[in-house]
């Protein structure tokens, strides 16, 4: 694997990077945005994931010597083309949303301005990374919704590709995950990790007991024991025997889990172990975790549906050439005429309009220019990179805490769970 | 990121190999499967991608001074844990269907054979390859086989993270994809890549007449010209007129492709290029693609649904622990008794079982030893690791290889596209 992200790029963008070189238009000034044309699965809102990826990936994005040998060797551009990316820096401007910040149709999530050589070649990348890393975020914080005041987490390293694991640990913990199973997106984001144990562990050893001792003794009575590889009953009156009314939780994998946890929870008690958790796992979704509101569980761990986008495994975003410089140097709005992907041409900009009381009301996008704030609202594009130097760059908790705020002020229908309307509408503020 | 693959681990596989150190057993032989329960979405037969990526990522498994820094400082596991961390290699077996080769539900796809010290840590790493990788190919071998003799370009790259995007090219033209648009996939793996156009090079130019002038001049008569900017039936005629009859292809990638391709290739015939190409995308998938079977397309761009696995966005493979040494130094066979997740226990080899006529009729699964061969048989089990040692890379053309000529000897309703039953049934053949 490389360092440089150069060639997570599609081959189409160099190509057409050297068409513009040869024709003199590779220089007119770009603006490029990125935007979603519908929520995915009749979701209420969206959340943006992968800005701080996005913008350590620009800052690594340059062609070395292996990225120019390879590209020359199997043709893919020119001699011409080739000297020129062999320099390239990206050297303009960048304003976006907030991440974990929500977001709706046509939201311009992300707006790249710069010549159009410099931001062509970065389609493919931002769209990668915004696509995946939001559709983890949306998924999660529908889960975090649905699970309240109880810690989700996130365990589904092992339903996607290893890579992509690293970056749903951090999309998660961004819309309100607690912890990740995840060992490397703790020691590159800095997510708090955790774990439990598997089966293959109980089975390791001759006897449940020598299991539950072997764990107890060197991981200390707060463990949890997963307690369903043969009788759960059984292994719970073992586990308390074994650490006390100590013992921090244990875990269930599979059957019921409604009734279950409810069963274990009277047991739990009846032992004394009042203060032992309950985690419970399997193939958990947002709907799964509502329909376990009434059982007496702690915490949720997900894995695949959370990784998966929950049904959405990507946003569907998109990157556009809005507007460009014309001959005579003025800025002009451009857009497609395909009639099922009707494109808004012009450089955007955005508020969150919000109401007396600070609830959301409308996502307002205004073209070519801000639109008036009515005075409670609340503006969405922030300045992300400014002449190629990266100013966005921000703690991942900052991501965290605007996303429950944004979420926060959303109408409550935004929380439902069921197949819908976004809960906002967008209106556009032409220029007029 | 780093080049060490040993952190895209689970928290709990660190913390249960220290309760095992501790305890005396870490040491004990033991045997890892990974197997599908299900074939996910109804299909008729999945495909084995990711071996080689698998092989790979063993290999820089190791925990570098980086790693083992993060491992103390956050306290995941103790100083003796961390000590024989350092040391690791991995020195065990490791068998698997051939990468490419089709596979049913219990299929015993890898097995590795080591310590349970050694083996406990690759599940997460082990599976996350798998089953994405997996997922994309058994998506995509839907999809050649929906497009017959016509190529299928892979162009999902904005679609997933942006490396998953590698693999999932990589997995894509493993299931006979032709080409992709990933440049990564293409240096690091030596796809071939390939590129059209975009709207926004329409939209840099003034017209679409020196956008197209401009692509013809500096790529050739042979390029793809991307029509639907505007006016379609405009497009052609300016791009026929433009490079001649020798243009090599046209996109569309909106509207009713079937109409629109009939109408376009009868404009092209129309205007003397009857050899120009017909590439349709948008939102393709297996049964999209089949639909256009009956309309003049020559090739098919697919992105989104390719690389979130049409549907099925993970293989739903699973790691268990199936065989483990006792006291006594005998191997045992273990399975845990969820109700709902029943394992197998015991190690496992595998057969094909064909007729006389070469087509396959079951999966035959021995536990405990190597089914006897029916006399058409063939054996899916291939030594990969020995001793540490990889023995099983191959060019990735061995897997393309494989997998056609796998899927040729399936029965033919493993090419239905329509939900239903596995392809072949599985048969248990126990040690008696």
């Amino acid at each position: 694997m490389s360092a440089t992200t150069a060639l997570l790029t599609d081959h189409y963008e160099l190509t057409m990077l050297q068409a513009a070189l040869a024709r003199g238009t590779a220089g007119r000034r770009s603006v490029f945005e990125v935007f979603a044309r519908r929520l995915p699965g009749g979701r209420r809102y969206g959340v943006v994931g992968g800005t701080g990826r996005l913008l350590d990936a620009i800052e690594r994005f340059s062609f070395d010597d292996d990225a120019l040998v390879f590209l020359e060797q199997q043709n893919v551009v020119d001699g011409a083309t080739l000297a020129w990316l062999s320099d390239y820096r990206f050297s303009g401007d960048v304003w976006g949303y907030g991440e974990g910040e929500t977001y709706f149709p046509n939201s311009p999530l992300l707006v790249v301005e710069s010549t159009f050589a410099e931001a062509v070649v970065l389609e493919t990348l931002a769209l990668s990374v915004l696509n995946f890393d939001s559709a983890v975020a949306t998924a999660a914080s529908r889960m975090t919704t649905a699970a309240g005041a109880r810690p989700c987490i996130e365990m589904g390293s092992r339903r996607t590709h290893e890579q992509a694991a690293v970056a749903a640990a951090r999309a998660a913990y961004i819309a309100g995950f607690t912890t990740t199973s995840n060992l490397e997106a703790g020691r590159t984001y800095g997510v708090p990790t955790a774990g439990t144990s598997a089966h293959s562990f109980t089975l390791l050893h001759d006897t449940e007991r020598d299991a539950f001792t072997a764990q107890v003794d060197s991981l200390g009575k707060g463990t949890t024991l997963l307690v369903d590889t043969y009788d759960v009953d059984e292994a719970v009156r073992l586990g308390v025997e074994i650490a006390g009314p100590e013992l921090g939780a244990v875990r269930l994998d599979s059957g019921d889990l409604l009734s279950l946890a409810t069963e274990v929870r009277a047991l739990l008690d009846s032992l004394g172990a009042r203060d032992t958790r309950i985690v419970v796992t399997s193939d958990l979704d947002e709907h799964a975790i509502a329909a376990l509101a009434a059982a007496p569980v702690d915490a949720y761990g997900v894995g695949t549906r959370l990784v998966t986008g929950s049904g959405s495994p990507t946003a569907g975003m998109v990157y556009k050439l809005v507007a460009r410089e014309d001959d005579d140097g003025t800025m002009v709005s451009v857009e497609k005429k395909s009639p099922d992907k009707i494109s808004h041409g012009g450089r955007k900009f955005a508020l969150r309009r919000r109401n007396r009381r600070g609830v959301a009301e409308a996502e307002v996008v205004g073209v070519g220019r801000q639109p008036v704030d009515d005075g409670n609202d609340r503006p969405l594009l922030i300045p992300l990179v400014r002449g190629g130097e990266t100013i966005g760059r921000e703690p991942l908790t900052s991501a965290r805490e605007r996303h429950e705020r944004s979420r926060a002020e959303l109408p409550p229908t935004a929380l439902q769970l069921s197949r819908g309307e976004p809960a906002i509408p967008t209106r556009w503020e032409d220029r007029s």
